[in-house]
């Protein structure tokens, strides 16, 4: 991990680092915030996952996390939303495909699948890389993401269960077979077959869960004045699913509320305390 | 006053404005957050002044003041750094003067003194405006802001007594006739007698008071890591002024900290706090 830049904040650092990543086999970026408290001692980590068109920077720019971060003992690790640079020919020329939009799934298609793997990125080799470099407690990883990265964090942690103690999310892609931005992404990175689309569904895989896969519950907030509410982000198809197994879930609808990042620091300090709350649990 | 965007930000609005600003003869952007005490009654508010390169938009998107501000029932104002599209032969040529860097005064050069006008703009023509648009107390104005707008705050509020009254910066350029950011804006805009520059510089300002301006004291932020400390902003002038007249000053150096938004954001929680307390007394 080569550190690019960092600054204090609130008593801890914002980092910016850049390492090859070999699941994806191009140099990666991410920013980690550390608090104060890992100073100390091995912290928890709350991974939140972007959405579409940003960058590892968006988060520690934008959502203003960093002080409650400081105050829990939180670690705060934001990655990029995608591979850059792989040379794939039209890679960016949609905003929400390919550069900047890599749904946090490996891809299985020509040409995408060899670098496009932002899940066995995220799940597989950052954890163990963070935990080498960090005083991060790998064991008590949360996920939280807005949009798209409210997607990510909610497939990925019920695809990988046991990594991720805790799960939430703002405004995410609840339903992405069934709304344009999942349908394009899915038919582009996982071929036109729907079949192979459902697990990587958050709906489809809540709804084909045996038992709740989080008995300490799932938070989402959500605005209502988001202008991707009805056709994007469909968070109902979610609320069902839960209904549907039992799983607790704190779906909290905000009136007046947008999908941009006013929208996102607004309640992101509520998301850090449900982590905290529970990965802090022995 | 054409609103051009807002957002539900912390139960209150961030809003983007834009209007034709008589005293700059061009149409100039602001961004005011209005808290939810706002609905009900006229609130105090905050000036804030951003520093060289930046827009409106920074301090809303960087600083994360809304959370705070909605909880004390500060509406928090930020204009712009310049006047922008004046057509002045190579206006944008320089990141620290011209377009992003209009030093919050009246150039009284040619070709600047035609626009660039920020002083007038700050100190008569947005103040009568915003109490005519908004829920806004004119009695009860303060000012802050960062770099270049620390320069403009300190500036501003010790040219223009009782308009503001509350005063505070972050890492200010405290004096601006003996650093080269203050040197080339104030030949530019001012011209190269240097007999003019003193009434614009807030060291030599607060030096030549006859008593302590702000006897209910001063708040100034200064990052010890900040790459501009020794070269641009010289605060221990500041500080020898204030001892001179004995105007109570608080300047806080905090080891680490660098000139950037994680340092502004790290503090401006306190920089609201120290305004609302003397912009809330009777």
């Amino acid at each position: 991990m080569e550190l690019l830049g960092q600054h204090r904040c609130f008593g801890g650092t914002q980092r910016f680092y850049r390492h090859d990543a070999s699941s994806i086999g191009l140099p990666m970026r991410l920013a980690v915030f550390v608090p104060p408290q890992a100073e100390h001692e091995a912290r928890p980590a709350l991974f939140y996952l972007a959405g579409l068109t940003c960058t590892e920077e968006t988060f520690p720019i934008k959502a203003g996390a960093q002080r409650l971060a400081a105050e829990l003992g939180l670690i705060l690790v934001a990655p990029d939303t995608s591979p850059r640079g792989a040379g794939i020919a039209g890679e960016s020329d949609h905003w929400d495909f390919g550069v900047g939009a890599g749904f946090y799934l490996d891809a299985t298609t020509e040409p995408w699948q060899r670098h496009y793997r932002m899940e066995s990125y995220l799940t597989r080799e950052l954890p163990e890389l963070l935990a080498q470099t960090l005083p991060l407690d790998r064991q008590r990883l949360g996920i939280c993401g807005h949009s798209m990265g409210g997607h990510g964090a909610l497939t990925l942690a019920l695809r990988h269960r046991g990594l991720f103690r805790s799960v939430s999310a703002l405004a995410p892609v609840a339903a992405p077979s069934d709304c344009p931005w999942g349908v394009k992404a899915f038919t582009g990175y996982l071929g036109p077959d729907r079949s192979t689309w459902a697990a990587h569904d958050a709906s489809a895989l809540m709804a084909a869960s045996s038992e709740a896969p989080f008995p300490d519950g799932i938070l989402i907030d959500q605005g209502l004045a988001d202008q991707f509410l009805t056709e994007q982000l469909l968070p109902e198809r979610f609320e069902a699913a839960c209904a549907k197994v039992g799983q607790p879930l704190t779906l909290r609808r905000h009136e007046g509320y947008d999908h941009g990042y006013y929208f996102v620091s607004s309640f992101i300090g509520d998301h850090l305390r449900f982590h905290a709350e529970r990965l802090n649990r022995p």
